[in-house]
């Protein structure tokens, strides 16, 4: 057989290759799912092409949706068996990249468990399959006066396996913790499509806890299928502040003494003043233009607790130089509060083309510090940056604006993430708060972590999954790609001489 | 050379191996430790031969007290080349057996270790050295008018290296979380003597969540020597009810009835009849005798929120059935209420020769079923059983009472104990609370784990550990174990093929 002879032929053998693969795979499952459950054309497999990051984007080579657990572990074997790997997928509104789709492996997506299985308000628990959605464990826990908790942005579509695959956060965590805090027992398939259970109905594992390891692992260990999550009660009353400050320093000291006092608020959130212009040209809220920052504070519980707590807090942010603060009066007036908050990502992309938002941790006094050095980054990179975030959490999201039809501006948007993200570790924070890693952080995690740490990730991963299967590529960078960034933290010692594993 | 012709001859070729193991593995260590920080006479090692499971007893081959950071990596790095095991231990106030040193091995304490390092108000958290007291952290918060939450009944003893370890928890942990909620960073070293951190100041980590791993995995994937915990405000008030009933089910029932009326007391401890009995006896606080079940049902906060937490929980009791309700009228009486369940341990060593203190799990709701069982377990092996518990997390402490003296008692206490923990699995619990699994419960993984799970714990050991230097032979039994001890859980298939890792 000759050399191909162009770069066309070349693809051309490339797409009979892919085409070959793909009817081999097709074939393999569908000796184990109905035909309605796989799809492979172009024009049905482009709506998985990417999940909320968008600009990466790629076609799987089949989408299977199985409809129970015995499809599940079916298809899993099959895959493995052809050395195929498998990206588990959610609703796919997930923001770094995670559900992105291997180009020669299958996006097995989870639509269908879609079973609230049950609802025990003595334990005050609800075990689902992966595919509800995170709001409706809330509204089937409503009647006994329950909820459940962690809230992202988006979650009146996205699914708690989702959730659990990324560790989602959202405003209420500061006060009712992470997935990792809300999640007991997770079931699903390792794999090679066995059947493995992580937690329990009860409060603690014995051994090693694979239950938190897989909480946040990004599909990367084992396809869940069902969860068991707490429930809480619904607080009788929640009641929000809205405080403006005209210094971004002072808006950022004030988070700090809020928790420094003592109190530990239902959600505590800042906006800065591009945002705040953003979003109140698309809600409406009334939010305070003038304001360097706006603050936003909400206290949950009995009235008398909630009445205790905002008098406390309106006292801490006036003693930290609010200049005007509000209180809501009405459960109308404090969703009012939240709407800006809650459409800051649709409002950035009224304002502008495209947005890359971002999604770090820092010890939450250096709040001010992180948004001074944003504002000297934007003259830098001569892009515009906007900030909402989880201050309370010291979870910032940066939304850096750009055009992506501008090459150079693609590329000063892409340093200026990477700024970011290195001068939050160089705070002593992390690369990720609850987006994940997905494909969007591989580099970021070389300044995160040193050869031997991802050496440790890597090596549960083989734990887990020892041929590589499930969602290859994503979260944990190989010693190589962190050489050719160039970075790779170095913790009192100088680099292993061992090789890394890849995957 | 011949074999040796006797037993005595045996034994005295092996003691000569042992011996001149120990002058290779003092040697290698005096390159880089002081003198006086290291150990290995009998008399000098006595001491360390077991740690709060004193049923196991072993004299390491040597003891090693590093000073600094650098001699924890050094004596790591020598026993690493000599392939000599190494068992990290704190105060040795374990109950599962974590810190009973290996034969041939190396006890490397970190007693020395005893610095604060930081106590940071604003941030509300805490660095210390990982050989500083639990208690010492909350005393050192104390001028912020902050604690360190968890308080395992050892406090006063126990170091936060070893809470670390074993993820412990105590009778604040229903409200503020076990170990693995408090704990925020861990600085510490590999087996090979390389420098790790895991987790950050910051909300969350990055990639997978190797902080919440290397929280209670016992010493197996890495030495801790630095922890930076969350501090919690000191509540304003705290005050306690003490409940009488009359029969086991009611008092189990008021347990989930509390819970389940949206009531997250900051304690709900259970003591029945035949503990209540010892401990009245001990301490003097005024229990009442007639009694089946006492609870203790705690409440902090403002001076408010105590007032309305308190008046809805006796309202829950009462509902229940409760025949006598007492409220602490001050902290006198408050700590009074306390004393007896907090000295259950030796108030149960006065009453009998020996005792074995178990740990399991169980929901919330099947409170009662345990205690009625453990009941019918009494008359089946012949010998009594004391409970005291964290009823409010399912967590069980049953101290079933026998004389170590008599091999039948032992053998029958033995049998008791593990009907127990397979009791507390078949209700959908687990086999350790908050003490760990150490050398103790190793044949109860075999009932809670699949080979399959067991075998991602190794690979996961094997990631951190890959020469199985780290405190060999504790927490993942083999699956020859298993296979010798009869039980091995499947879950929905059958065993694997493949062998596992041993270690």
């Amino acid at each position: 057989m000759n050399a191909p002879e162009s770069p066309t032929q070349a693809q051309a053998l490339q797409r009979a290759d892919r085409a070959a693969r793909q009817a081999e795979v097709v074939r393999a499952l569908q000796a184990h799912l109905p035909a309605h459950a796989l799809l492979w054309h172009a024009e049905d497999t482009v709506p998985y092409e990417c999940d909320g990051l968008t600009a990466y984007r790629q076609r799987p080579l089949v989408v299977a949706l199985p409809e129970n657990e015995a499809q599940v572990a079916a298809a899993l074997k099959a895959c493995h068996a052809l050395g195929v790997p498998v990206v588990a997928r959610g609703a796919g509104t997930g923001l770094s990249g995670g559900a992105m789709p291997h180009e020669l492996g299958v996006t097995l997506s989870l639509a269908k468990f879609n079973k609230i299985l049950e609802v025990d308000p003595v334990s005050r628990t609800a075990t689902v399959q992966c595919g509800v959605r995170n709001l409706a464990i809330s509204e089937a826990a409503a009647p006994y006066n329950l909820y459940y908790a962690p809230d992202p942005s988006s979650q009146i579509a996205c699914t708690i396996g989702g959730n659990v695959a990324e560790n989602s956060g959202g405003v209420h965590c500061l006060k009712y913790g992470l997935t990792l805090h809300n999640v007991m027992r997770v079931r699903g398939f390792t794999a090679e499509g066995e059947p493995v259970e992580f937690g329990s109905n009860a409060l603690d594992c014995a051994g090693l806890d694979l239950l938190a390891l897989v909480i946040g692992s990004e599909g990367m260990l084992a396809v869940t299928t069902e969860v068991t999550v707490r429930l809480v009660p619904k607080p009788q009353l929640a009641r929000c502040i809205m405080a403006s400050f005209d210094d971004v320093r002072k808006a950022g000291d004030a988070v700090a003494a809020v928790v420094a006092a003592g109190i530990i608020p239902a959600g505590l959130e800042m906006m800065d003043k591009p945002m705040t212009a953003a979003v109140e040209d698309f809600v409406h809220a009334g939010y305070d233009l003038n304001a360097e920052a706006i603050l936003l504070c909400e206290s949950d519980g009995t009235p008398e607790e909630v009445e205790e707590e905002i008098g406390r807090m309106s006292a801490v942010l006036r003693g930290c130089g609010a200049t005007a603060i509000a209180v809501s009066e009405s459960e109308e007036e404090r969703l009012r509060f939240w709407s800006g908050r809650k459409n800051a990502f649709p409002a950035s992309g009224r304002i502008s083309p495209d947005y890359m938002c971002l999604d770090s941790t820092i010890p939450r006094k250096r709040l001010a510090d992180i948004l001074l050095a944003i504002q000297q980054m934007e003259k830098k990179y001569g892009l515009r940056c906007c900030n909402v975030f989880h201050a309370g959490d010291g979870n910032l999201h940066p939304l850096v604006l750009f055009d992506a039809n501008d090459p150079d501006e693609l590329h000063r948007c892409e340093l200026f993430g990477a700024d970011i993200l290195e001068t939050s570790v160089a705070m002593g924070g992390t690369v990720s708060g609850e987006h994940g890693v997905g494909v969007e952080k591989l580099n970021s995690m070389c300044v995160q972590f040193t050869a031997e740490e991802n050496a440790q990730m890597f090596g549960i991963k083989a734990a887990f999954d020892p041929a590589g299967g499930l969602n290859p590529g994503k979260v944990i960078p190989t010693l190589q790609r962190c050489a050719e960034y160039g970075k790779q933290v170095v913790r009192g010692g100088v680099l292993p001489h061992s090789d890394l594993p890849r995957f």
